[in-house]
């Protein structure tokens, strides 16, 4: 096909995005080009500034605009309860739940021996640190519930205990709004091993 | 969610792209703050170099990064055949099929009147002008097989014909690889009123 180069350059990088191929690429570009020169400039501004002022808050890893999160500057959260998750990403999206009002810790990742990816890759020495440190009296373990996931909630569970803190981690069942019928096999057995009384 | 305001206003950005919701724009910024600082520059940089370099030739109405677009300005093309679409995008992808080897003229759009595009919104006269200045033999009629697209190429047939030179329309059928079984009503019934002897 004979693109102007520019376009040609422009749909390139958009292919660069996640689940974005040639065909989407080529509809973002023209869409680009059919918005403002201001339109494009503020988003064109938007995605550099995001990548100039975000970067990982020191204590805790979740993402922060200055040194220190939003989280970790709240002396109104619960100082004595740690959520600990893989990615940033995930602290958002606990946030938007709203039901959590203790600080974070951010592992930026999961163990995954096969991906070359051990304990020292994770933030684990500043969990450790931190839990001395401030006075933690409960840790609950956030990361996803697959094979890393599990594995490094098991070596997290391992590492915390001898902390003296109480380690737990977030129930996995049927989700809300969810048919029994459709449920896969894995997750009805661990909603029938995590039944309660009522 | 108490995203960092930089990230809210990325998401906020990525969220006018056609086709991405709040969740893929997060999905996106998030893919973004994992690239390098050079790729988001580089990135940004091709959204506004192809809105400042990219315009519409003044012959045909095609993209181009100078005055004249690459097919306008190519002796080697068959001068005397205008393909006519409706939209810049359109020449790309018959470019793309390598069948056509003529000219081509963009309408920039197609008549539909109930969103107020009538004739005067369409570039007809500009579409007379060449044909008449240029001596132009054939016009392929490529618009597309909607409402608008029928409505457009039957005007574009009224207008052309007394010019005296030769109008159709490339045809409507069966997709290549499309199986009978699964056309819908309207797209067999234009094959069996395309049918040709064979």
């Amino acid at each position: 096909m004979v693109y102007p180069h520019s376009l040609k350059k422009l749909v390139d990088v958009l292919c660069c995005f996640p689940g974005v191929g040639p065909k989407s690429a080529q509809r973002l570009a023209f869409y680009l080009l059919g918005c403002s020169r201001e339109e494009v400039t503020a988003m064109a501004r938007a995605m550099v500034d995001a990548k100039d002022k975000l970067n990982y808050c020191v204590i805790c890893g979740s993402l922060a605009e200055g040194e220190h999160c939003s989280y970790c500057s709240d002396p109104g959260r619960d100082q004595q309860i740690l959520c600990v998750v893989q990615e940033p990403r995930d602290v958002l999206v606990l946030e938007r739940a709203g039901q959590f009002k203790g600080l974070y810790h951010v592992l930026h990742g999961a163990l995954s021996p096969l991906d070359g990816i051990g304990p020292e890759e994770l933030k684990l020495e500043q969990l450790v640190r931190r839990i001395e440190e401030k006075a933690i009296s409960e840790a609950i373990i956030a990361t996803n519930p697959t094979v890393e996931g599990d594995a490094t909630a098991g070596y997290l569970a391992r590492l915390l205990r001898p902390l003296e803190i109480t380690v737990t981690r977030i129930a996995f069942g049927l989700p809300a709004g969810g048919d029994i019928e459709y449920a896969d096999d894995l997750t009805l057995s661990r909603a029938l091993e995590g039944r309660r009384e009522i």
